[in-house]
């Protein structure tokens, strides 16, 4: 592990890099993070990314640690020392230091910022061909999963049923039996004359950077998208279905709870979307 | 501030006690903690606190740092260290440090043990003689409040909302109109005929120590205890109300969303109560 971590100023090896036991991010899960992709040492879709977090920070009422500007030199500087061809940027932003109290600090306290990188953090091609199978369990995280925040324990457990289970991911289900989403993706169906389903965006998911850009490629290839909650049963009798995430780019779904969805194998929707999605993702300019 | 706090093996001034930035405590929210009560040099109610945190710890498949006799030498020395005669020591141990990943890490890892003391935390003479105010919310929290888990990002917006409304705490409200308890406290009402309510253990609340020790006391002083959820509406009609916590003791509640409890003033079973444990948190032997 010879990664640099930028934190608070300073850029160190990751093993080294620490936070003060009193930072709130650790004590309190108070503070929000963004993972961003690293294509030939570019970042995909820094904007939106930028846009979002700021959403995060804005709802959480914490300050930003720094200009937009000199958070895009950060990353950028974190790429070049780490010489980060391909990756992912993880960019975490909490309240601050302060003597533990559960209500805001009173005095003025400057927010943290810890950046790593990663080199891995891409599915293998394998389960592209493949597909990957989910798992389903209910829904029991907080209310404002639209904010990207760290308080993900919820997230962890699910994460890690899916992995207790054989599966890749587990799609949180809600009173309504509807999919939200999954632990660290969106969820998406494929219904038969190719209509493109996916959860309509509220306080109860994350606004995906991938299913925003996603949505934006298919209109533009005359992809029909429909937002709207579907139900797990809805998911299971589909022609296909995929999960999106920055990491799991379009991933398809073949097993939902044990059920084969489709045909078992990833559909031509989702790949065609893929094929999308890995065009914007090589290609892209800066944005 | 020369307080002295533990990380891992090591006695550490707390400003520059630190933890690494791939914690897990620090990027998912993936720890416990506790908060237990020095009266005295003396560790209050210490057995039931590392029994509730044995069962946090287990219901996360997170590994005990060190054996529960190393842990008691830990807290004694820290309050030794720290001459702390009165005050508090809160204690977080999370899953560890490995890599970013939402699933538990493959390889084993040893999980991080972070103490800290503080001279603060016990409410001033005049709240306990004057009482306070309390607002509600709705219950927003995820699923297993049970957990003593630092995934309290909801917790210190409902305690924000208090202080930006005058208010000393915020009572959570489900679905069904009734509290299930305060964003770092248990809620109580005594009714007509003095009898005190509060409401069940399950998931939906935190198993309080101070809670648990009370009921204890108030029936060995032939207090009457009903566990049954209340509402909203009954605590603003209730004869009184009050709040408790490790910090909190037993604190009377005069006023619920600008309404005014009882006179307005702190009751007789709520000063009783907290007369019987003024008396436990003085005068136990070690328990």
């Amino acid at each position: 592990m010879s990664e640099i971590t930028y934190v608070n100023g300073r850029y160190i090896p990751t093993g080294e890099a620490s936070v003060n036991v009193e930072d709130r991010g650790y004590q309190f899960s108070d503070g929000v993070y963004e993972v961003i992709a690293v294509s030939d040492f570019r970042l995909v879709d820094f904007k939106p990314h930028l846009r979002r977090l700021g959403r995060s920070l804005s709802n959480l009422d914490i300050e930003w640690p720094c200009s937009e500007r000199v958070l895009k030199i950060v990353l950028t500087q974190l790429i070049k020392r780490n010489r980060l061809r391909n990756g992912i940027v993880y960019l975490q932003i909490t309240r601050g230091v302060a003597p533990r109290n559960h209500a805001f600090p009173i005095e003025k306290i400057r927010s943290s910022l810890v950046v790593t990188v990663s080199r891995s953090g891409r599915p293998s091609a394998q389960k592209f061909t493949e597909g990957v199978k989910v798992v389903t369990m209910p829904e029991n995280r907080w209310g404002r999963r639209d904010i990207k925040s760290v308080s993900l324990l919820p997230n962890v457990l699910a994460k890690q049923f899916a992995v207790q289970n054989g599966a890749f991911e587990t799609w949180f289900v809600d009173d309504e039996q509807t999919i939200t989403e999954g632990s660290s993706t969106n969820a998406w169906i494929v219904l038969a004359g190719q209509e493109v389903v996916t959860r309509p965006l509220g306080n109860d998911i994350l606004a995906g950077i991938t299913r925003m850009k996603l949505i934006e490629l298919a209109k533009a290839g005359n992809i029909r998208i429909t937002e709207r909650p579907f139900t797990v049963d809805e998911a299971i009798n589909a022609e296909e279905a995929f999960i999106t995430s920055t990491t799991s780019f379009v991933m398809p779904v073949v097993d939902i709870d044990g059920k084969q969805v489709g045909t078992g194998k990833p559909g031509s929707v989702t790949n065609n979307l893929l094929t999308l999605y890995r065009e914007h993702f090589s290609g892209s300019e800066e944005v």
